[in-house]
């Protein structure tokens, strides 16, 4: 799994910032790559990675200002232009399928794959034998959506060298026991699952946040992630603005990954007011906190590995 | 009068080419300017010239395919969101009012200045003392306009050597011969506007088209413009696909400004599938008319006057 932002920008898209986007890799996981957010210029981002607009599985939503959506309809139109043929599935607040219809009607574009959308409630909006994805309200000027991705724990590894060493055929009997099921082999004897396989791995926890004020519901859908994407529209010295405006400093990020006992805090939604010169400064008024804490910059990419965030340096 | 042309691709961004955006500078003329289709990231390519939202003063669409206008409601915001008070003035086909509106208000975004939208009709759609702008159907798979943009007559410059010499006093009486008054002076002399005026001079014919096959209402439009921009979609080689998907062929354009009788082409609208290296070859295919032919590509800038068009070097 990798998380990569397209977009870390506030509101309008500047030289160094363009508006929200921010995907989730799971080329790994699933063949796809997810996504959360799509101001305007997300496809024209997309240009400049190795993503395909096919490989996007899903989209998610948080709220329905501008510098959050304008870039869906050229990425869903784009997406059929180039031949995408999978189904896609949008989620996001009351409001969104009304227009994307309107806006994709008005311009004649016909899309030639499956697009679903869903306008969703609070509470678990995806589930499958991988991943469940839960949405909870935050406090914003409108309403705004968090979303968690859960994925499930992982099926044990099978240890190749324990069943050679009992003497276990290579083959279908090796896939039983890596499903957990104990099996007999010819001679008679019988091998248990458990004697073969490692132990059950957990999956990752990211939890995405919406823009927000610092709130009640960011801990309670951000409790125990390994990963919290907050918004820092502000440092604490525009905190007035934050407050003003239904943002939050970097601060009020970092007390929400603090108060949910979260592992590691990405901050994105930048303020085109700060300068790359002053991220350094903004870093400093949370260098305290005992967990580590990004500043994303566009085309930011990190890898989740056993437990572990790395930044990767960029191509 | 400048033309400087934001997005002068086909379709969908690449790389090398933004969707459709051709700005009409007429700072100097008005202290505006003027722009013909917004496609997605217009805003994004304005942060990368010396263009101020808030001048945007006009801003005609051609037609509602996503590629010339899904940048309107970005464009609309920033300019709203960095302080424009100013007015503006959009045109376009029947359904733009509604869709910006519905766009507008899903996105709860608050536009503090006047917007006019205005569906129109084939005919004069603009006039005041300085200007007049024709829109007419042009040929494409739905409704398309075409735009001509007529500058009015310049009023003569007064002859100040005459003036001096005739002994006509620096003030108001100069103003009265400049605008076509006679005038008498204190010892009784008349004298004539006409003898100390220069000639009048014409102004510009810009002829702006959108998306459409080579046909007649193009060259009605484009007659005897000083400037025709029309669209090349595709080349000789190509030039099944032209007809099939309602675009023209640099060539087809070439034809309607050699029938119009105007002076000189600029051709936009590019498919992605030609690299900056095939663009030699295309300007090759209409190398034998007899008058200018440009290829735009982003950010290209053609300046206009005293009746000629100079591409002006990129700073």
């Amino acid at each position: 799994m990798q998380l990569l932002f397209l977009g870390t920008g506030a509101g309008m898209p500047s030289k160094q910032r363009n508006t929200t986007a921010t995907v989730l890799k799971l080329l790994d996981e699933r063949g796809t790559f997810w996504m959360f957010d799509c101001g305007e210029a997300t496809q024209h981002q997309i240009l400049h990675t190795t993503l395909k607009p096919r490989k996007l599985e899903k989209l998610f939503i948080t709220h329905l200002h501008g510098d959050h959506i304008y870039g869906l309809p050229g990425l869903l139109g784009s997406r059929s232009f180039l031949g995408g043929d999978e189904p896609l599935t949008i989620y996001g607040p009351a409001g969104i399928k009304a227009w994307i219809e309107v806006t994709l009607a008005t311009s004649k574009t016909h899309i030639k794959y499956a697009l679903n959308i869903m306008e969703i409630e609070e509470g678990i909006i995806f589930e499958d034998d991988q991943f469940i994805v839960e949405a909870k309200f935050l406090e914003h000027v409108i309403p705004c959506f968090g979303y968690k991705v859960t994925q499930k724990a992982l099926p044990p590894e099978l240890l190749i060298e324990k069943t050679d060493a009992l003497g276990v055929p290579r083959g279908p009997l090796l896939r039983q026991l890596k499903e957990g099921h104990d099996v007999e082999l010819a001679d008679g004897r019988i091998v248990k699952s458990s004697e073969v396989t490692g132990e059950p791995k957990d999956g990752f926890q990211v939890t995405i946040l919406g823009d927000t004020k610092f709130c009640e519901s960011s801990i309670l859908l951000s409790k125990r992630s390994d990963i919290v994407v907050h918004e820092g529209t502000f440092d604490q010295e525009t905190a007035e603005l934050a407050g003003l405006y239904g943002h939050s400093t970097i601060i009020d990020a970092a007390n929400v990954c603090k108060e949910a006992e979260a592992k590691h805090l990405i901050v994105n939604h930048i303020s085109a007011r700060f300068m790359p010169s002053d991220i350094k400064n903004m870093i400093a008024q949370v260098a305290h906190y005992e967990f580590p804490i990004y500043v994303a910059e566009d085309f930011a990419e990190y890898d989740w590995s056993s437990g572990l965030l790395k930044k990767i340096p960029r191509a």
